[in-house]
């Protein structure tokens, strides 16, 4: 019932260890925004970018509840090192995804030689990037927002519509591709170090071998859906992280700097029954939240390793806990970081401290796939069976 | 994530086809109050209420996870039933805590042989009941109130206060003992049939054998301190069984029942984003109460299973998740029994259909062991570390 | 900042003087459900029964807002006291909305002359009333739901479709009318008293002279859309009594009843910083729904005093105020009739107590005019300054 | 029922003209902290500082309810100006409160004269700041944290200890007297502009006049005890300035620039239900809160229009609204600057935007007087009638 990580998993073992080097600077690494490239020095080091890659293909084969697990690791002192790490398995993933078996194995097993971290150039929210069939390969013109990681990627997930027929195509090229540029201008409240700005591309070529092509494979089986499973995977483990790592730090201020109040007629703090009901309050929600994250991850784990197998059926099944379970981490982060202070007091504000982050993250990274239509969902399936119509965000 | 029972275990199967039996008159026998004589036959013929006998005792030798999710699947339908069940085995187990081994063997071989009923005539919160010795035996005059059970039972566990050094003294007696009466005076708002009124006892007489005696046993084990976590494990899943209860029975009459708002622009009243929203998010929250319910089985399984090698640590580690569960759920439970009626609807009011009694019967039970001293106990370990200090409400 | 009523206006001494011999049986009417005949009795003997009738026409002249603080003043111990209070005034000024000012003025002098006592059949969601023209009169067929104070009404406000057009008519009727029946078959969870089931038609006959007739006035006068400001009137005025009698009653029993918790520390209950919590949460927020209660009195007397020069604006401008009052109230009197048992603690559960009515009552009530559509209404003009269009409930 | 400012009063005139000047760089000027050295120019124009000194002492002569609606005005956008306008003017009349009416009157007329504005050196919560008497003035030496207005201001209020016998001394000094430093220090996440943070005192002489006595007016007035009202009443008014312009800034923002959800089936953002019900629920708790505050200002009115004549239950009865309505703007405040993003979505956490000012303000005001304790004086005061003790901080 802690939020203790399970230092009995080599991966999460490291991505502990990690976390402890990252919170050294996150205060000052958040308010600098840009790039954390010592930290992707140190994840690049562990060998943890490799996580999900199929040990057939050079990777670890972990399922992806570790990842996420160590998303929400990170998460705990640094939300954008958590969102990097995330969106950098679920980008390399799409290859998995959206392209052919033998595809994506190549592809794998370059990643994991060159010991790639990708970023997402895959929204689809905008209609903003077009590209036109030359020969076998393609030119692209126009940008992506909301690129996250693109400031510091090796290799870039791509989608882009074709100007001929509306498609939406998919593919990856490398970040020193000519043509291709991240902005980084991302300039947001939270998640500062993201990189989640705006990408130009002005003739940017990909080659007929990085676009992804699924040959033979059915267009629509329910496995192809799955993308929106792993940001949904991402968010939600940066909530929970987010929640664990703002109520630990509160806890240690209000335990060794927070005054009880002048009317309390208590020596600690900690003594008042307010500050014990507030953390009381906040742990126990904090708690069910990480539990039902946790069923969501098995969930999320069973649907993956049924591969193209997947049925319709299953992925629909799938769905709704991840929906569930997205809705209360969000709300629940969303009180936490925000409450904390009413129990930490009014020295705690201090910029120096950095508690504030915590909110600002979570309030920046919930508007990416907001709690009411996850809760509809929910709702719709527990009323009528049916679960939500697989798309780009559900 | 359904709110179905586990119905490979033959005990869940069986509490479930008594279920649907007791859903068949809940509604009016929570009018009528009293004693559900139909329902205590049922439960003979069915075994369960030697569910927690160890086997070399005549029992059947299982967990209280399955004691209490048979609680919880009564709850459903029937606060009532439920409640009465839980406290049967709660105050069958007394002897196993407050008496010797080669007692408890004894007493629970006679209750598995007469397929007993129990009831509690143990509240501890009243000093209104009090023995004097005379010779090997006690007479004992006085009351108690909240005795759950007592009118339709055929064993008592009781507690009173000796005389003469103000100790508590524990028993039990059959329920024919000459001057034992149950007033069956329970007249509340919720968990009707209960009987939780009055006893009252004049020159009652309990044998030197009747009397709990550990003999040599140490009285300070942590184990002899596990009578408040049966109680919490009684009420935690009365409230969850009645959140999810009350949520069926809310979707069902929505689904079949309810007519869209007028000015909601839809044809069917589950169309309405409204009340998507609303089933979505009172689910999620069931879902998630009711995962850190299961958490709280787990932890009450292990420290049982400890039996007297309970250490006073342990007992402290699992205070602290039974008391979270039992915060969150009653919160849960208050807020779903109260709220479904905003999306059933104006007729959805029907006495004929009862749908109160799920408020009822929560708001009823929550009252009995409040959620901001649970709260403040989990706060208070979360900020020190240090457990609640064994007591008979904690 | 009390809740007391404001003894200086003679109406509302009356009211409270009335509030207190209402309040000597109200847990025991409320359980038998039926005929307030004794309290019909009391009112009719007050002349409160003719408070909105205009000077001119036999009546007090008084605003709606005594009226409705009237039903506020009930409602602190009786909801259908209430209610009925609140809908026979909204009955009885059912012909100045919707007949000539000609044809008003006699009904209402008749009603002034006879103490009549109005009850509402004009439910508009149904359209299971149908007539037919034959010569001048009518002869209506069918039946109306939630007829409030049918069963002890002199005077009956209906509304019927014809059946040759479908267009809605409205008029009135005495209650002994050949052919109409209330069927006194109001059987739900709250509200008990009001009568509110159905009535049924067989061939009953209305007279050219009972139906309202507008003559030459302008059909869409903004004046004719009022009729659901009176329904939210009452509404908003019972939850608001609601929250505070409940609050009032609950506070008495905490004073003189309650017990301080085993683990408080404390000797008193009221000592325990929980309570003074719990108390003074409710009451703040108790404060500001009776502050924005009153806000939405003014704006309706100052729509029903333009009477048939009321311009559309103006009508929007009055909607608004009255639907954010009604979403606030109705929620904050959910949450009070619900919490204070958490104070009152577990013996206040006592049937003979009757605190649970004020929940029962607010929950039944709630339902006819949901929060969530106001709240929509009141959103919609936040952003586009548009009100509702006038409409049967809104 | 609308957020505007009632120009008819010339002085909220004027607020309402500096505040749209204010506006304009008020986004910038919270990322740059330090001294908003422009708008102390603007207001020093205006003549609004001089506004609640008596006219007869080259004051406005205004009432506070009107000094803290511009503070709410200011608070629109910008919660360090309303804050700065709202302590100096309590700081200012400090005086009044702490010395004779001649002193005060001498001290008000050179601070109209002088155009001064005021800062709060006066926290009571420290022990950090003592003087000495030497002959008829004062050496102070220590430091005081929390002095709103320092980096600005003319003169400042002080308090101290007497090291001889610990009483605490109050007075003031002109901003330029050597010894005392204001280390603009203040970093904190919100009211970045108000120079909360440090100032330092090495051998500040205070001379005998500077020093505030009452000469022989009754010590123990209750007047005497208003200084926490006035710091209650700019809190207050911080909070619900800031939820209203929070509110109106999101719905700018909603109107313009929210693009509707992907799922949404609308074609406007605003035309989602979901956007509708949130905004409608934000503004309904921001004017019930708002006028919950209007009453408090009309209180405070009443009661520093006593003088010295009022009386301890005067005091009392003052303390009770300025507390609810404390309590009730600073959770709605906090509720409002949260959720507005829900509806604003993913690209309003632009930084530019500067929208998470509002939370980042109303988070760090918020502790400076905790809820809980307000909270629970309410209660108090509702279960037994009696007010909180005088205190400096309720």
């Amino acid at each position: 019932m802690s939020f203790d990580s399970d230092t009995s998993n080599p991966y999460l073992r490291s991505a502990a260890e990690l976390r402890v080097l990252f919170a050294r600077d996150a205060v000052e690494r958040d308010k600098a925004g840009g790039r954390p490239l010592e930290q992707l020095g140190l994840l690049k080091q562990s060998g943890l970018l490799n996580l999900v890659i199929p040990k057939a293909h050079g990777g670890e084969g972990q399922p992806w509840s570790t990842a996420l697990r160590i998303v929400r690791e990170f998460a705990k002192v640094d939300g954008s090192l958590g969102h990097l790490f995330g969106y950098h398995a679920a980008a390399q993933q799409s290859a998995y995804i959206a392209a052919s078996g033998a595809q994506a194995a190549a592809l794998h097993e370059a990643s994991a030689r060159g010991n790639w971290f990708w970023a997402n150039n895959g929204n689809f929210r905008t209609r903003s990037l077009s590209g036109r069939r030359d020969g076998t390969h393609w030119i692209l013109n126009g940008h992506k927002p909301f690129t996250s990681g693109s400031h510091i990627a090796d290799r870039i997930s791509i989608t882009w519509l074709d100007e001929a027929t509306g498609d939406t195509i998919a593919g990856s090229i490398p970040s020193d591709r000519e043509g291709w540029t991240s902005l980084n201008d991302w300039d947001a409240i939270g998640q500062c170090q993201t990189g989640s700005g705006t990408c130009t591309y002005e003739n940017v070529r990909v080659e007929a071998s990085e676009v992804y092509d699924r040959g033979d494979e059915a267009p629509d089986a329910a496995f192809r859906t799955l993308t929106p499973f792993l940001q949904q995977g991402v968010l939600l483990n940066v909530f929970i992280g987010s929640a664990q790592g703002a109520l630990l730090a509160a806890r240690d201020y209000t335990v060794e700097k927070s005054r009880p109040w002048v009317h309390s007629g208590v020596e600690r703090h900690i003594d008042d029954p307010w500050v014990k009901r507030v953390y009381g309050d906040l742990y126990t929600r904090t708690v069910a939240a990480t539990l039902l994250a946790d069923r969501a991850l098995e969930v999320l784990d069973g649907a993956w390793a049924r591969g193209t197998a997947l049925t319709a059926r299953e992925r629909g099944e799938a769905a709704i806990p991840l929906a569930a379970a997205n809705a209360l981490a969000g709300n629940v982060a969303l009180e936490v970081t925000s409450k904390i202070f009413e129990v930490t007091g009014a020295r705690s504000t201090d910029n120096a401290l950095g508690l504030d982050r915590f909110w600002r993250n979570v309030r920046t990274h919930t508007l990416h796939n907001p709690e009411e239509y996850k809760t509809r969902n929910v709702g719709h399936w527990f009323l009528t069976g049916e679960p939500p119509v697989p798309s780009i965000l559900q």
